[in-house]
C-alpha cells in the first residue's frame, strides 16, 4: 500500500458529455449483452444478411442443415409429439376450452418457434399453469360451459394480448421485467399451482359432473366432499392405475436415463391402453366420462374472435398481462438452462419476440396461450434434438393428428388425461429447491413459502401478487436498511475488515471506521444519519468503559456505495456539521467515481477539504494518526499535495 | 498489505443462533436509533416515570420550565398567532370548508401536540398542499357547496383516518415509509402544488363567483379566461395591492432578520386594512367578496359527524392515507430541520404519533388536518421560541379570538385571503432547489418535473403518485443494473481501483479483475452474467489487439456485495462452470460475511476451493501471479493454510 505518509488525493473523474454518459447509461441498461457487436466493421450487404439472420435465426442456422441433424430431430420430434397430443388435449381441459383447442396450440406455435426463436432445445406448447389462470381469470367473469363462445373469444383475445405484451417487451429491451420473478418466487408460485391443478383432477378422477369454478384448496376439497355420493369408483379405479403406471415409467426412467422415452412414451400409451379399454368395455356408460367426438381438420383462424369490444376487455388484457409474464418467465429460464448445457447463447430479448410472434399467430388460428415448458424442452433435449426442426416435426405429426385421427379420441377415458396431469404436476411441487431456501437464505423460503399459501388457500393471482410484493419489498428494505459496521485492522497488515466478521481484527485507538454497504439515495440516507450517530455514541461509551484514548477522527469508507443522490449529499453535509459540532473530524476513504462526481458538484470536496479524502482506509488511518501524534489535528495540507487528482485530469 | 505470497484465508463468519439474528434484524430495521438505550439498568420505579416521559414529551420538560422561557415563549405564541388566524381561514377556504373550521383547528391540535410532541419548534396549523388535495380528492365525489354537511363529514373522516394511520405508523415504527419521498419528489410535488394554488386564487382575486372544482392548470385557465366579462376591477386591483404590501414586507425581512416580525404580523395587518377598508367603504357592494357571519364559540364536537357508514367512505380513507402521509413528510421534515439547528435529537415514530393523536382528537372536535407547516414553525423558531408552550399560547390566542372576535372579521375581503394565500405559496416554487437538482443529479431533477409537470397538469394525486413510482424505479433499476468495472493496480502501490476513474491505473497482465458495485439478488442476477462474459470477451479481444499475456484469472472484488440470495449464489455457480469451461479460473476477493454465509452453505467454497478466496484484490493478484510464473496454475494448497479462518471461528 505504499508509504502512507504521503497519501494521494482521489480522483474526481474526467467529466463526460452529457449526451455521452445517457448514451452509454442507456445502453447499460438495455443492451447489457452488446448485441450487436457482430456487426461492427462489416460491409453494408453483410450488414444486411446479418440482420436478417439477427431476426430469424433460422436464416442463420438452415444452410448449415445436415442429414445427420435431421435424423436426431425426426427422432425428438415424434417422441415430443407423443407426449404433445394427450398434454395439448389434457390442458385444454383444464383451461376450460375444447380439447381440440389443444391440438392446435401444438401446430401453428411450433412452426413460428422454430423461425424465429433463437433455442436449439425448446419444445414449444400449452402448460398447466397458464391453463389454469385462464380459467381462474376469464372463468371468473364468463362462465366456460354457460357460454363457450364468448369464453372462447376471451381467450384468444387474452392469448393476443400476451403476444403483443412479450413481442413489446423484446422490441423494448425490457427484458429484464421477468427477472424480477425470483426463483424463490417461482419456486413456490409453480408449486401452488401444481397442487391446486392436482386437487382439481380429482374431478376427473372421481367423476364428478358438477365442480366449484374456485381454484383455492377449500372450495375445491369442499366441493369434492359435499359430493361424496357421486363419486364413481370406476373412474377412481381407472385413474389411480394410469397414475401408478405414470409415475412407475417416470421412476424407471429417472433411474436409467437411457430409458427416457419410455416416460415420454407413457402418457401416449394410457391414452391407447384407456381408449382400448373403455371401447371393449363400453365402460363410457358406466360412469366413466370420454372426451367424445373432436373435429377433424386444421386450425380454423379465429382473427374474427378476437374480442376488442367486448365489456370483458380489461379482463383478458390482465389475463392475457400475467400469463404472458408467467409464460415468458418459463419459457425463457428454460431456453436459458438448456442453452448453458450446450454451451451456445441465446438472446433473452429474442426469444421474447419468439414467443410474442408465435402467440399473436396462434391467437389468429385458435390457439391459446403457448410457451416452452420445462417438461417437454427435457424430452426434446433428452431425445437428442440438435435444431428447432424437432419442432416442426412435432407441428406435422401433430397435424397428421389433426387431419385423420381425431376420431381415435372419441373413447379416450378424461381419467387418464387426469392421470397424466397429475403425474406431470407431481414434478412441479419442488420440496427439494424449497428446502434449499430454507437453508441458504430464509428470506426467499419465507417468499417462496407464501406464494404457495397465496396460490393454494386464496388464488393465483392473489398468490403471485404477494409474492411479488415480498419480493420488492426485500429489495427496497435492503436499500432502506443499509448495513454498517465498524472495521478493524487485521494484525500486521494495512488491511481493514469488518469487526464483526474478523474478531482478530482490532479497533484503531481515537478513530472510528465505518464502512457502509449500499448506495446512498433518499430511502436511506435518514436511516444512515441516525445509525451513524449511533455507532459513534455508542463507540464514545465503548472507549469511556475501556479507559482508551478519546475518539478525534470518524472515518467514512465508502469504497461500497457506488452511487449518491442529493438527498445522500445532504445527509453527508449533516453529519460533517454534527461532527463539528462534537469536534470530531470527517475523513472519507475510497469514494468512488460516482460519489467524486458528486462531491465535486455539490462542492462537498471544498467543504469537508481535499485532504481529507484517502485512496484507501490504511492510508486515511496513516494520516490520522500521524495529525494524532504530531499535527495537533491540522490538516496536512501543505505536505501532501493531491498528486493524483491533477494527473487524473491532466490525462483527459 | 503484508507478504502477498502468504495469503490469508477469509473468515467464515462465526454462526449465530436463528433467533438472535431475526432479534438484530428487526431492531436494525425498527429501532436503528435506539430508543430504549436511556431504560437500561434502571430500577424498574425509574423505567416507569422514563416510559410515561417517553409517551408524554410534556412531563420530561415541564419541571424544568422557567419564566424566562415562557416569556419567549408567550411572543412567539402571539406572533404565530397573529399568523395562523388570517392562514386558518384562508387555508380553510382553499379546502373548500368553512372560514371557522380553519380557526377551529387551530385551537385543539395545537394543544394536543404541546403534550406529545417531542419537538420545540414545530408550531401546528393546516397546510396549503392537504387542504387543496381535500378540495380534489373529496370534492371529486361530493360538491362541497351543493352539499356542504356531507362534505364537512367526509372531511372530518379524512382527517380522523390520517389520524389513525399516523399513529399506527409511528406504534409499528414503520416511519422509514416517509422516507420513500425523496427531496426531489417534494421539491416537485410542492411547486406544482402551489402553482395550482395561486391559479385558484385567480377566483378570489378576480371576484369570480363560479369556478371550476378541477386543480389542473387547463381548466383552472378556462375558467378564468372564458369568464373575462365577470373580472371585477375593484377586487383585482385590491388584491394586487395587498399582495404586493405582503411581498414586500416579506423581502424587508429576509435582508433583515430581525425584523422577521413584520413579515409575521403582515397577514393579520392586511386582514385588519382591508376589513376596514370594506367596512369604510361599502365595498362588498361593489364587486368585493368578504367572509361575512362567523359564529361566535369554541369548537363544537363532530365526533357524531365521522362517517363510517357513507358510501364514500373509501375516498375519505384514500384522501386520509394521502394527505396523511404528505403531511407527516412535511411535519417530520420540519421538525428535523429545526431540532438540527438547535441540536437536539427528535424521534420521527414519535412525533408520527404526536402528530396522530392530534389528528384523531382534532376530527372529533371540528378541526380537519393539522401538522407542523414550515412558514408557521419558521416564525416561531425566529420570535424565539423555547418549547411547545409557543403552540399553548397561540391556542389560547385563538380561543379568545373564537369566544369574542370573530364579528371582527365579518368585512375581511376574500381578496386579502386570496393575497395571503399567494404570498404563502410563492415561498413553495422552490426554482432554486430545481436548479441544484439538474447540477447534482439529473435522474432527481427528471422526478422533481414529472412531479411537478404531473401536479400542474394533470392532478395532485397523479403528479404524487409519478414521481413516487419514478424514484421507486430508480431503486429498483439501480438494483437490476448495478455498476461493474474493471480494476487496475495503482503504480507503485498494492492498490486497484476502477481503470475508468484512474486513468493511471494498469491492467495486469494475464488476469481480469472485475468490481461488482451492489448487492447481488435475483432482480440482477441475469444481467451480472451477461455483462461478466461481456467484460470476459472484451478483455480477450483487447489482449489479442495489444498482444498481451493471453487471460487466465478472472478475479471478482466482491468487496461491495453486501448481500447474495439464492438466484445470486446460482449466478455465481453458473459463472465458476462458464470460465471452467474456457479454461479460465474464477478467483474471489474480500466477500464480506453475509457472502461468506451464502458461499459456505451452498458449498460453493468447497466448488471453487477455500484457497482461491482472498482477503485483499493485491493477495490475490499477488498468488495468481504466483501460479502463472511457477506453478503452472495448480491451486496452492499445501503452501497457504487459510490461517485466519480457522482463527475467526476458534475466538467463538
Amino acid at each position: 500500500m505504499g508509504d502512507y505518509h504521503t497519501p494521494r488525493g482521489v480522483a474526481v473523474p474526467p467529466p463526460k458529455p452529457f449526451f455521452w454518459a445517457v448514451r452509454t447509461a442507456l445502453k447499460e441498461t438495455f443492451f447489457p449483452d452488446d448485441p450487436f457487436r457482430q456487426f461492427k466493421n462489416q460491409p453494408p450487404s453483410r450488414k444486411f444478411v446479418l440482420g436478417l439472420q439477427y431476426l430469424m435465426p433460422i436464416l442463420e442456422w438452415a444452410p448449415r442443415y445436415t442429414f445427420q441433424f435431421f435424423k436426431s430431430d425426426l427422432v425428438a420430434g415424434i417422441t415430443i409429439a407423443s407426449l404433445a397430443v394427450p398434454q395439448g388435449i389434457s390442458y385444454a381441459n383444464l383451461a376450460s376450452l375444447q380439447p381440440i383447442v389443444g391440438l392446435y396450440s401444438s401446430f401453428v406455435p411450433p412452426l413460428i418457434y422454430a423461425m424465429f426463436g433463437s433455442s436449439r432445445d425448446v419444445a414449444v406448447g400449452t402448460v398447466a399453469v397458464a391453463s389454469l389462470l385462464l380459467t381462474s381469470m376469464i372463468g371468473g367473469v364468463v362462465h366456460p360451459y354457460e357460454n363457450p363462445k364468448l369464453y372462447f373469444q376471451l381467450a384468444m383475445t387474452a392469448t393476443f394480448f400476451s403476444g403483443i405484451l412479450q413481442t413489446a417487451l423484446g422490441l423494448l429491451r425490457l427484458g429484464f421485467i421477468v427477472d424480477f420473478l425470483s426463483h424463490a418466487t417461482i419456486v413456490g408460485f409453480m408449486g401452488g399451482a401444481a397442487t391446486i391443478v392436482c386437487l382439481q383432477q380429482l374431478k376427473g378422477m372421481l367423476g364428478l359432473v358438477h365442480f366449484t369454478r374456485g381454484t383455492d384448496m377449500v372450495s375445491v376439497l369442499k366441493s369434492v366432499f359435499t359430493q361424496v355420493h357421486q363419486w364413481r369408483w370406476e373412474s377412481a379405479v381407472l385413474g389411480c392405475l394410469f397414475l401408478f403406471f405414470l409415475l412407475l415409467t417416470r421412476y424407471f426412467s429417472k433411474r436409467k436415463p437411457a430409458f427416457f422415452w419410455i416416460n415420454a412414451m407413457a402418457p401416449l400409451m394410457s391414452v391407447i391402453l384407456g381408449s382400448i379399454l373403455v371401447y371393449l368395455t363400453h365402460a363410457e356408460n358406466h360412469g366413466v366420462q370420454v372426451i367424445g367426438y373432436l373435429k377433424k381438420g386444421l386450425n380454423p383462424p379465429s382473427l374474427s374472435d378476437l374480442a376488442f369490444g367486448s365489456p370483458y376487455l380489461v379482463t383478458a388484457i390482465k389475463t392475457g398481462a400475467v400469463t404472458g409474464i408467467i409464460a415468458l418467465a418459463e419459457g425463457i429460464a428454460v431456453g436459458r438452462t438448456f442453452s448453458m448445457f450446450k454451451n451456445y447463447h441465446i438472446d433473452g430479448n429474442k426469444e421474447m419476440i419468439a414467443f410474442g410472434l408465435m402467440n399473436i399467430a396462434g391467437s389468429c388460428t385458435s390457439c391459446y396461450l403457448t410457451t416452452g415448458p420445462f417438461s417437454r424442452t427435457a424430452v426434446n433435449f433428452n431425445a437428442g434434438c440438435k435444431s428447432a426442426v424437432s419442432n416442426i416435426v412435432m407441428a406435422t405429426a401433430v397435424m397428421i393428428t389433426l387431419l385423420f385421427l381425431t376420431p381415435l379420441f372419441h373413447y379416450t377415458p378424461q381419467v387418464v388425461l387426469s392421470s397424466i396431469i397429475i403425474a406431470a404436476m407431481l414434478g412441479l411441487i419442488d420440496y427439494e429447491a424449497a428446502i434449499h431456501l430454507w437453508k441458504v437464505d430464509k428470506f426467499d423460503f419465507v417468499v417462496c413459502m407464501s406464494a404457495y399459501i397465496g396460490v393454494v388457500f386464496v388464488s393465483v393471482e392473489i398468490g403471485l401478487i404477494i409474492a411479488v410484493t415480498m419480493s420488492m419489498l426485500r429489495l427496497l428494505l435492503s436499500i432502506a436498511r443499509p448495513r454498517t459496521y465498524v472495521l478493524g485492522n487485521i494484525p500486521n497488515t494495512m488491511t481493514y475488515r469488518s469487526i464483526d466478521q474478523y474478531p482478530n481484527a482490532n479497533n484503531v485507538p481515537g478513530m472510528l471506521i465505518l464502512h457502509i454497504d449500499a448506495p446512498i439515495y433518499f430511502a436511506n440516507s435518514n436511516y444512515l444519519r441516525e445509525r451513524i450517530t449511533r455507532w459513534i455514541y455508542e463507540e464514545e461509551d465503548r472507549v469511556k468503559s475501556c479507559g482508551e484514548a478519546s475518539l478525534h477522527y470518524v472515518i467514512l469508507d465508502v469504497s461500497a456505495v457506488g452511487s449518491i443522490d442529493t438527498s445522500g449529499m445532504s445527509m453527508l453535509d449533516e453529519v460533517k456539521k454534527d461532527l463539528d459540532k462534537k469536534g470530531l473530524k470527517l475523513v472519507l476513504a475510497n469514494p468512488g467515481s460516482e460519489v467524486m462526481k458528486k462531491l465535486d458538484k455539490t462542492e462537498f470536496i471544498q467543504n469537508i477539504g481535499q485532504e481529507w479524502i484517502y485512496l484507501t482506509v490504511g492510508e486515511a488511518v496513516g494520516a490520522c494518526n500521524f495529525m494524532l501524534h504530531t499535527c495537533k489535528r491540522t490538516p496536512p495540507t501543505l505536505r501532501m499535495p493531491p498528486a493524483v487528482e491533477l494527473t487524473a485530469q491532466d490525462n483527459v
